[in-house]
């Protein structure tokens, strides 16, 4: 079957797994039922335990799901701890549900694929060896990949039923109050965390920091947590976020953040208390530099940002640019500690971020969303999981999630060494060109043809150079020339869910 | 039938409406099975409406479950305003679920019973007028006392289900971010409403004060909330609690404070980082008072203080004496206003507070509990609930919930007018003896006999009068005689659940 970004879905899979084609990035009003965990009770004075393993005995069962979050990052002990107890252990047919996967896992997954320990993943994205490793066949069920605010959605209505989750913290109570506030390895907001906290039926919190009760803010509460196994040390600090956010020095990207500061500045949407998710990366560092100063010149304050977040963001939030920072993780040191000081910085939970099927989640009043982009098409969808030779190496992130803002904005540039960033047709369909309203790229923006108000707004603006979108996929050619088709077999490796849970694209093996 | 504290239930309520006899304190290890709500799902930007009765027509139907909290206490015009206009449009067979009555809703309650509009009520109590009509057989079906903790239970176990819950709030933003801390009439923990915002089905504010999103710290969120109804106030902050806490003069209240202290500095438990919840009314301050001067002196901190709170505890936190308070609620303006400016005072709701079926509520985590009593019989069973003429004019509250602490003293004067209070056997079981370890009365204080370890320990103590609780009934009986046994009719007009669920006593119908 095909899907309505003229997507070819293998039908035997989507049959056998009840999956539902992409239709449109409109969510509509349908009542949704909710799910809740099983509890088992006690009076959980004291749980803490010495014994990792006693603590997987007493819990995990063949053919069970896990998870893990990952808001250590590359910093991340826990994960491989528990992996590594759960192969020896012998288990087997696991299903792994974590946040997402960050390159310290990698070895690690392979190994538990390898000995059929995990038979099944869902995650926001994979990289390095393990997108290789499943791009070239290595795992027998495809992956299924979710964005955070999905994720959020399929736990909550019971499409991933969490068996037991274990989550590394910086800090625990006895009883399992726990934040992300306070130790050695602190990362700011336990955001996709909270979610696996209040719906996994055994909750597993493992820490190298036993404070007193009780444990105060507690984003994760002892009524959610079952074990709290003490560890030597968590997480390595030095790995969870970069220490000192670099601007770029890329005269590429610098023009590209100056120009999106002007699409911004010009748009309807900059005026008195409105509102930006930025994220990570050079550019979108610079875009914050460079908004400051337009924010401090035409006196105008944000109402909040949104997204993981970072020290140039919090920075706004102390001069009073930015009224509250919306929380769901930190990227870097000085973001995660700036949450224990600043009660304008609100964790918030991914359901809250962004679940589509919510009474109204954060990016539905989110005004500016910048985002990047491995590829782009001339119908301005958006691929952030393939690279150009088709193997994994992305992650979906929040990408479709933020993309319900008022305006969506793409920053990339035209080409990436030899290959084109704008192309004609997408690897792989991640983010819905009806979510993406203009393209910022080094050479000029390209505005949807969707939003006639935008073209007109941006009519006016003289330094703005607006060309249409296949304009730049001609000059990306130009530049680069027109590829090989990529060569893949007929198997399906991974399923990409638009946010509703619907299959929006798939992604084959790669043929070598 | 018979349960374990002696009191007979009518079989043929208990088969009609499948419950269970009260049989232990223990609660044990069960495996229980929670219930979400439904969500209609919106992209919410505004939710902001002005017609109460159009959201009313919007939300509910004959025969649905209506909740409210009573964080508003006395000061309360959002349950008037709601259930006025619920009459007037005419439904009928409505179930009342709020967290407690209080004496500002009777007129209205009561209007509703006698037209059909309410048939069935859940509460933690209900005073005066209404309790005086539903004891002379007002109510059809008998009303479901619940304890704050067993409410939370009932609700996250779908024993009440609610549809359509109607909480009122100092302040939200337009998509329903809610808090008790800013505002004209504000109240501070919002401990009892979230447990509504969480599982109902349809969650409306009222309001009178819309402020900018997003509206952080948000008890209440966007993501729990369909309608945010604008209404011209609120509430009278001058009814919600006392403003200026007045201590007591009273001799006899002033000696069983004292003596209340003793117990406490005396006990096992009185050590660095103990816990205790002293509750509120003239006995439960001076012992905050006195408490204080021990501490002092003794150079001992507490960890936390628990429970509805008082401004005299959060001037504890303030001094370092208490390093944290959890709070479900606020007596007085002065606790109210200390949450939004002391990080240490969190916000916990019912669920954390008390909910037995939970990995440990923080009741489980108290030490030293201060509870009173309207009676309190030979075998340590407490009455809250009914006078000495058999009328309801009380309520659970927390009572049967803090009773889990280590040590639970209750404190009552012997003879209150010309009623025992330590009688041979209380009216109405609430609160089972195996639950309380000590009452202390001015003539004296008793330790439960299966308190060993406290008699041996009080045994030490000379200036404890430690005497057996059965002595105590006799001198109350010497000063007012023997009262005229009361007279019931067999019809059941209220059944007291114990904090499982299952079912401690009956109230009966008063002959008069």
């Amino acid at each position: 079957m095909e899907n309505k970004v003229k997507r070819n879905l293998p039908d035997d899979l989507m049959t056998d797994m009840n999956l539902k084609p992409f239709e449109s990035v409109v969510v509509g009003n349908p009542e949704v039922k909710r799910v809740a965990p099983k509890v088992q009770v006690t009076t959980g004075e004291s749980k803490v335990v010495d014994s990792l393993e006693e603590v997987i005995k007493k819990t995990l069962k063949d053919g069970m799901t896990i998870s893990f979050h990952h808001h250590f990052r590359n910093g991340d002990f826990a994960f491989n701890k528990v992996m590594d107890l759960i192969i020896k252990m012998g288990y087997q047919d696991l299903t792994l549900a974590p946040s997402s996967l960050t390159g310290v896992m990698n070895d690690k997954v392979i190994e538990a694929i390898k000995k059929g320990v995990i038979t099944n993943i869902t995650s926001s994205g994979m990289r390095g060896s393990l997108g290789d490793f499943v791009s070239h066949g290595g795992l027998e069920n495809p992956v299924i990949f979710r964005s955070h605010g999905n994720r959020a959605r399929s736990i909550e209505e019971g499409e991933i039923k969490i068996d037991v989750a274990f989550l590394g913290v910086p800090n625990s109570d006895p009883a399992g109050n726990a934040n992300g506030q306070e130790g050695d390895a602190v990362f700011g907001s336990l955001g996709y965390a909270l979610i696996d906290s209040q719906y996994a039926n055994k909750v597993v919190l493992l820490t190298d920091n036993i404070v007193d009760y009780p444990n105060t803010p507690a984003s994760i509460k002892q009524t959610q947590v079952d074990y709290v196994v003490k560890v030597d040390q968590i997480g390595d600090a030095d790995k969870i976020g970069s220490g000192a956010t670099r601007f770029t020095k890329d005269p590429k990207e610098l023009k590209i953040a100056q120009t999106v500061n002007q699409v911004i500045t010009n748009s309807p949407y900059y005026k008195q208390g409105f509102s930006f998710q930025t994220g990570s990366g050079g550019a979108a560092l610079a875009v914050t530099r460079y908004l400051r100063e337009s924010m401090l010149k035409d006196g105008i304050t944000a109402s909040f940002a949104l997204g993981g977040i970072t020290k140039p963001t919090t920075d706004l939030l102390e001069e009073g640019l930015v009224k509250k920072i919306m929380d769901v993780q930190d990227f870097d040191k000085g973001a995660a500690a700036s949450m224990a000081k600043n009660k304008n910085q609100q964790e918030i939970d991914a359901s809250w971020y962004a679940d589509p099927h919510n009474k109204g989640a954060v990016v539905n009043n989110l005004d500016v969303a910048i985002l990047s982009a491995l590829q782009i098409d001339t119908d301005f969808n958006v691929n952030v999981m393939t690279g150009s030779d088709g193997v994994i190496r992305g992650a979906i992130g929040g990408h479709q999630d933020a993309a319900a803002a008022k305006m969506t904005i793409i920053t990339a540039p035209l080409v990436r060494g030899r290959n084109a960033t704008v192309v004609p047709a997408v690897e792989t369909v991640v983010t819905p060109g009806d979510s993406i309203d203009v393209l910022v790229t080094e050479r000029g923006i390209a505005i949807n043809p969707r939003r006639k108000d935008l073209i007109d707004a941006f009519a006016k603006v003289p330094e703005l150079n607006v060309v249409d979108i296949k304009e730049l996929q001609k000059m990306a050619q130009e530049q680069v020339g027109v590829p090989k088709p990529l060569a893949y077999t007929d198997r399906t490796v991974a399923l990409i869910q638009y946010r509703d849970g619907t299959i929006i694209d798939t992604i084959k093996q790669v043929k070598d």
